[in-house]
């Protein structure tokens, strides 16, 4: 951990941060980089995402559910690929009014998610800045070499398949913006409903057990984080092929489904928004049995929500033959 | 590459970062993480560094310069271990008003660094930020199994040495720095001087072919990013040693000579100002010889500036015997 912080600050951070670095790969971090060795027949799986306070969370969040989430968006991108997530780095921009309290706050976040996810802290840099708070993290993973699951590899007539459930966090997060969505007034959900749908916002479920498990399996995989719509088409371009989605087979909550009943408009919403964390994955209808069971092992259910065409693009068709109009693309940061 | 960026921006995204990604490991930026093979015998090495406009580099600074330093502050870092660089992520979070003009000269500078170091990218994330321009980039490399330099490695009676120039790039930084620098006037330099100053703050030469060569050569190393003073102390600290460095000994540049003959008083800057990115290392007297070779083999000076002691902490003692006080520690940051 080096950078231009304040002074004295480098002994709160060597504090806060060395206890998540117990691993001997992360060399207390006394030095200039972590060392790890891969496993053997593995390939290594890195990726990177950032978050800025005010487009990817809100500032005055919790600390810890600021780090949490930071780190879970990585691991759902490790999980898309099928790698087992060993390690991750992590750097911090910090506004000069976060003081010890956030730090200590933020690094029992990690802690909690470390212990969950059996992640390690091997690295990063803190530094102040002028602008907001943001974040990055890298994760690393393993995979078997070749066995990686790619954007690429779906096939005609696959089945389109979907872990969990869809649309909570964009909902959720509608219910946290001023003003309308644009769509119905997400003001008219109950506080319930909101509250539970804000906490799938908050905190992601990334499916770290089902992606390797999904290995063999699934025949291309992505997760939902621009929204199932977006991702979906990612496949498909990825692919060379299409999809056909039948909006009503998919899986909402219970708060989600509550919501959909009284304004069946913000059906655009759930299939459009993103920040769902769940993965996306196409497979050959003879492994539906096997992807069924991937599931139930892994305490998560899985759902067919369509399947692979000729293409292109996407295509919503309800079950009554009406073709919907493709929801607009996620990004529906405020 | 993903993130929550302006609209329509994906395809320029994705035409200016792909050409840097064109190993098979980047998968075409396609997915959702980049995957390769770590060299048989060999562990990998990751390291990472956030830099803030404001804070690491001018807002104004051009956009091939800003990227080409944040690239090699961290091939430096792996160069410290002794490792190999290989492949790099970044993470780009831009303000609204960059354009595509700025994200084209940005990737021009990353491909000029490509090609110089033979690294590649490998993955990244890009977002728009309210705040500054920041970029993370993450490094990694390869190195031996167990032959990773570190810091705590010196033993007592090692001499210490240092790579190239020391205090160029904090000179060249305290000329571009509006009023004094709390020492003597650094306005007081000349054009042509400070011009030559402020390229090496503006963009370091990391050592990535001197680290690796020192392996089973030096007993600890770090490069030089928070100052000699500090990052000397950093070695001795780990190592539960003290040093003894001559700052008459330390090497200067021919510009950064005659600055210290005008103004002596800014010796203090040269040893505690930062942003070298030399490398400092230690090395048993016996490797004199080989240590030397390593330096020319590499076409930089490696130069003998001290020793490691019983300690505790860092001493500069002049020929003369007279000792120095301390100099303040880096973090000359505008």
């Amino acid at each position: 951990m080096s950078g231009a912080v304040r002074k004295g600050e480098f002994a709160l951070i060597a504090d806060v941060f060395a206890p998540l670095a117990a691993r001997p790969e992360a060399l207390g971090l006394l030095d200039d980089a972590g060392e790890f060795a891969a496993l053997p027949g593995h390939d290594v799986v890195v990726t990177t995402d950032t978050l800025v306070a005010g487009v990817h969370f809100f500032a005055a969040d919790p600390p810890g559910q600021i780090a949490r989430k930071a780190l879970r968006v990585n691991l759902s991108d490790l999980a898309a690929m099928g790698a087992v997530p060993r390690f991750y780095l992590l750097t911090l921009a910090l506004p000069e009014d976060r003081g010890d309290d956030w730090l200590k706050d933020f690094a029992t976040g990690l802690a909690n998610d470390q212990k969950e996810f059996s992640v390690h802290l091997l690295g990063g840099d803190t530094v102040t800045t002028p602008g907001p708070l943001s974040l990055t993290i890298t994760a690393l993973g393993d995979v078997r070499v070749g066995a990686a699951l790619r954007r690429s590899g779906a096939r005609e007539g696959d089945s389109v398949y979907v872990s969990g459930t869809i649309g909570d966090a964009a909902l959720g997060l509608a219910t946290l913006r001023d003003g309308g969505s644009g769509l119905d007034d997400t003001r008219k959900i109950d506080d319930a409903a909101a509250k539970a749908l804000r906490r799938r916002y908050y905190l992601p479920e990334p499916r770290t057990l089902l992606g390797p498990r999904l290995l063999g399996l699934a025949s291309a995989a992505i997760d939902v984080s621009d929204g199932l719509a977006a991702d979906l088409g990612h496949i498909c371009t990825a692919s060379g092929l299409g999809a056909t989605v039948d909006p009503g087979g998919v899986p909402l909550s219970a708060p989600a489904r509550s919501v959909l009943d009284a304004q069946p408009g913000l059906l655009e919403l759930v299939l459009g928004g993103g920040d769902d964390y769940e993965l996306l994955f196409t497979a050959d209808p003879e492994n539906a049995g096997a992807v069924e069971r991937a599931g139930r092992d892994c305490g998560v259910d899985v759902t067919r929500i369509g399947a692979m065409t000729a293409g292109p693009g996407v295509t919503f068709l309800a079950a009554d033959g009406s073709v919907m109009p493709l929801p607009r693309p996620g990004y529906v940061h405020f």
